[in-house]
């Protein structure tokens, strides 16, 4: 046992200084670069760095959707910073929807754990794919496309969503249509901009 | 709306050709390559390529580790193919355990969804980060290192673990160590390569 | 000289093994992978992969849209397989517009060359970025996120637009929402889905 | 419409925590990292960061190779910050030349917007891929191999080229040989280095 | 030679702007992001930040494993911040080993230049790969995959060892298990992690 | 005991799904991708694809250069493909030199294993990074720019290279400069591309 003792202050000796990379839990309030975050400290770093609870409780779905988004991205969540995953719980109340949009830069993995939900999204090349998943069921959005998902039970109906990406970003549609500060003229005929003849 | 379908004509021409890399589904008989297997054609793909149901049920606990993985990596789940994500089920009976592991060349996102779980992982610096995981909690597990999920809970517990690749591997280290085919002079000394003096 | 010629000759041993990675054109009838098509053999190669002439003249601005985008994406100009950069001409009617659309998985330079255009995106924060440009001037549209062009001139307006992938896809809004083939009951209340109380 | 305000309120909430990394403009002062330079903040972004309005003019080809290379990257242009693209003005009057000259890590894309222009790159099988490029073409220079461009035309030629990369670099080639401060030595027999016997 | 000085002058304010990403020679005084450390100030740079002097001797070998692990990470090495490669180098006295480890997302590659060496890895499929290795022999380990070497020669040992990461991590195996600060009660039950029945 | 096996053999099936990138031994009659070649099929794959002995014996040296690089990339060595790493050895004589050359997108390693080599490299903002290396020194050569190589022993020097790519490339100056098929126009005034006035 003397000798491992002895064994293991010489190697650790490598180990302090190459490990900085096994991890990068992000500085919210240091400077961020295109990669994500600065690091916090490894000396400042703790287990619940890597815990979010945040997810144990239903999001409120009383609201024009009867839907809810909880993100664990890098900005709630600084463990995943840098590693390229990131989750959310999706809490779909009766006739809940979660409305068409994107995810800039990020495919998706969603199951399904409550309830049922028909989802779908569309390619680039207009085809829809759509399936409305039970309990246990996982589907796949691919980067940056279009999708939704809608709740098929008469009950609330709840799913964990993975993203291949730390900060995946989230472009709801009608917002970006219709609640934003187009000048007039442009809200005025918006059919020149989305081909509505 | 005749004027639509004109337009949606002339466009299409163009779309069809751009949209190959919308997505990758998994040909698993074509090549493969460091990047994944080859692609299905587009016109063979189908939402059930982006669907899978293989997760419903528990995975067979009744084994040493009373433990089940059911992966939905790229080999099961075609639709993730290139996509840099996947997922899992894990299943863990009262008293289960996945052993110590790694998945080389991913990262980890675990959520609890059933039951409880202890989890911890192992950094490079030797210390251990270690959580008592309720239901809807998230746990983090940084690429490449050693980590491991203990039932705390006298029920089944359930989790679902996604990954930052399509094919994030899994090496079990008692596997890795004392099952596989070493020459029989290195498995009668496993000291010299473990350290246990 | 004779000395060139014979170390010419012993060097190009190495070379010719070391040089498949310089290029690999798009063999667009052999397998794709996620990073893109088969290579075409480098004996078959020619300065003719690396050139593309199909942008010589202005596409047909003949429709609903007065306005066409001419693509040398991966599949129409296969030098630029795995390179990481693809081009496209667009060509701008008066009157013509670019309508309201995402390139999964690419950020987007524009330059105007003709013309002048107005042009912007839209943020996942719903903020919108909007200029007018005048030829000469550059316009940065970030990866995944929904921009559009029209032309703001009273003669016929072009730009070129490079993006970070040599296959950027193309997703058009209302192609996405209304020319595709979701429900009947989904089209009928297409609200639902975006968010049109 | 009251519904939807309703609704705004509460899910831009979730946006403006996730929206970090749809773009991340480079603020030129703050630290750089291996990926790029900080991000300036969010709230400090304006549409013309995206916008870069320095190639309208011709640069200045009063110089020995009747030439200039306008750059837009990162450093001049920090809305490309870490968007992996990037764009440059090429300007050549009768007689200019672009002499031999690599981009470390970068590919390029060029297209010929005036004049006529003789291109060509040379990989490492000692191949060389010439072409004379009319008003419209487009030429493929892959990632680090040494390319040329040359005025065709009796009148100025221009052109823009585009970059997989938001900082490609630029080594022009008998600056590198000859115009450095390589120790006198080797300066006096450059054939050491050149292979000029 | 008038000419070639006005040419400098007029092209080098182009390439002072744009070199900025040549390289990013790690501060490892400012933060650090998940892409490496912030860069030194180029013109900070000398020749000395890309050359390291602290692999000439043997490492310490008198220690249990009778080996020794030399690193040039980026935290010893700050020249190959961010640009994916960094190097090693192992001495090995008579019976020396280096344990079972992982580095947690590098591959590696070893060269043999004195003595010989038997070098095993551990697929996650469980299968062995194993060979003894004369000087100048290589072999390679496949990212993220348990690893060893053993001194298979009556003298001292030695190999360099390249990696496919500035920053790559080791995760020595009975460190991870055995010298950490697991609970008492998982470390009197190791078998329940390594499955020892 | 029996437990042991009976709990491999439930766990075996998932590992022989997932582990196919555990590595990707190209296959070098079959089709190549932008990502590198095909995969072997894992059940062929044996060590001797994971070790190179070609490196043991010094290249051959008598020729006008005075040196060799003997290369272990992908298509000499088909265990790297994929990983992101190779190596080649040089061999120098007495007055042997490596003349400039470049790798597009690879950066280079060099540690020197015999003798003493005199190394460099030119940035893109023309400065030279210049060094004598002893036995044991490591020297960084950033990816795509211009360097060199000579022997600055009396003796044969000796170094092994490793590079951030699987195929790095090898673009030889004077080789692309003058060995090569341009047009003998521009072969007889060299000085327009080279800028020598």
């Amino acid at each position: 046992m003397l000798h491992t003792i002895f064994f293991l202050s010489s190697l650790l000796i490598i180990s302090s200084h190459a490990l900085v990379q096994d991890f990068c839990v992000g500085d919210l309030k240091a400077p961020e670069g295109p990669a994500g975050y600065s690091c916090k400290k490894p000396s400042l770093v703790t287990v619940d760095d890597f815990v979010f609870t945040g997810l144990r409780a239903a999001g409120n779905t009383s609201n024009i959707i009867k839907a809810a988004v909880s993100p664990a991205f890098a900005a709630q969540f600084p463990g995943v910073n840098g590693l390229g995953i990131s989750i959310a719980r999706l809490d779909l109340a009766p006739s809940g929807v979660i409305p068409m949009h994107t995810h800039p830069g990020a495919s998706e993995v969603l199951v399904v754990t409550q309830g049922s939900i028909l989802a779908g999204f569309v390619s680039s090349a207009n085809d829809v794919y759509l399936k409305k998943l039970k309990r246990g069921d996982v589907m796949l959005f691919p980067q940056g496309l279009l999708h939704f998902q809608i709740n098929s039970a008469g009950v609330n109906s709840i799913a964990f969503v993975s993203f291949s990406s730390p900060s995946p970003g989230l472009q709801i549609l009608d917002f970006a249509l219709f609640a934003n500060d187009l000048p007039s003229k442009l809200v005025e005929k918006p059919h020149s901009l989305m081909m509505l003849p």
